[in-house]
């Protein structure tokens, strides 16, 4: 089982809403059909969702019922983004089929609460050799009543269930550089030691790069083989899904 | 807590692969707007899906691997019209949470399955008056691969779990006539026992009206109270809504 997420920095420019690159997303499809594997496929909400969605303040949960259309806009411009993103895939022969993060997620005072039929699905989807598609979402909270789950949190919850063996998180730029987004050197190995100097410029809504290094970390954690990479990388990504070692990315370590 | 579905021909053209009429959905969530409710609501596929789902031939199980792009097509235009729906409702100040079908519900040797944890989901959402929105869909089914699920059978699933008051079916006519659609007499009550001699011109996609009759008297056998109405008859369903008599639909009755 592999796990791919499709980062919102790889599709989308942060700075302008609803901006949309296919480019990207058809490289990464084309891989998956040359590879010839099914993987479980994480898309972040780029931005389509970010923007709707710190307009009316979910990040900080529900205080006033005039956000809950908020609730409804940020959904309908994930819907969009979710079509865009599988239609690429449709054309290139590859099936898809998409769970809806928050009709299966929420966000209980323990934790997340995932519906444990889910993985059942999965599975049984990627047997049929169809790939399951999820996204980050705003999701009922039962204590802010909705927040959103982000894209690398999906990937650290169904990783706990799904026991991967890769855990491939792809992205505008190469890996994790020394001193920020393609500044210093590319980290060819990042551990929790490893030090960076980062300014705030390599932050973005859902944690920035620090809460994508902590979740990669995780999965690492776990004996999951955990990358990131660009997402226009071919040669590296087709290395990692041969069982080979790349040239470019940074590979996560756990120690 | 009320269930409205909003069958497939009260918005759209069976004939007319994609068409979508906006007023008879406008004028219903004008009457949900008016009477201040928060209903469950459960589309149809209209002509969004069944066209494709019938030229993939999904209605009848996946027998070939070229028939799973037929799912992410199929899955494409019912996400397309849920959009178009919910935007409607947002338009008018009403907040929508679409909990794809397919996400939830599997269709198992033994019967359907609904993850536990929707059901609480639903609760909440309407609890915090935000609709809940659930549509007829291609699910995953154990024996055929996919099939389809259809709006009539996730009311009587959601019902069987969630109890509601008021189950209503809204469809372009009347409710149940004596000899066929807009032929004959409106048949005011229907009972189990109640005669009707329907050609076969009555018969859509998904069972016809036959199957949703079917499905309508489950629902009264658990004790909802069963209407079937013309989404255009504003004057019923705000009589039904606030526990009169209709003049116009069919009521259905258990015995």
């Amino acid at each position: 089982m592999i796990l791919i997420k499709l980062g919102g920095s790889a599709f989308s420019n942060k700075a302008k809403p609803l901006s949309f690159h296919e480019e990207p997303v058809r490289n990464l499809a084309l891989l998956i059909k040359q590879h010839g594997i099914t993987p479980v496929l994480i898309h972040g909400g780029g931005s389509f969702a970010h923007p709707v969605a710190k307009a009316y303040g979910l990040d900080k949960g529900i205080r006033d019922d005039a956000q809950l259309i908020g609730v409804s806009l940020t959904s309908l411009t994930l819907s969009l983004l979710n079509e865009r993103i599988t239609s690429i895939f449709s054309k290139l022969g590859l099936p898809t089929y998409t769970i809806r993060t928050g009709a299966v997620f929420m966000r209980t005072l323990s934790g997340l609460k995932l519906s444990g039929d889910v993985v059942d699905l999965v599975r049984r989807l990627v047997g049929m050799r169809i790939i399951p598609v999820f996204y980050g979402d705003v999701i009922h909270d039962y204590e802010l009543g909705f927040s959103i789950l982000s894209g690398d949190e999906i990937m650290v919850e169904l990783a706990k269930r799904l026991k991967p063996r890769y855990a491939l998180f792809l992205m505008d730029v190469e890996g994790v550089y020394s001193e920020g987004p393609r500044r210093g050197e590319l980290i060819r190995v990042f551990k929790p030691s490893t030090s960076i100097s980062y300014s705030s410029s390599g932050v973005d809504a859902t944690g920035g790069l620090m809460g994508k290094l902590k979740h990669a970390i995780e999965l690492a954690e776990m004996s999951v083989q955990t990358y990131l990479c660009s997402v226009m990388d071919q040669e590296s990504i087709s290395l990692i899904l041969t069982g080979g070692e790349p040239r470019g990315c940074t590979r996560i370590e756990a120690t």
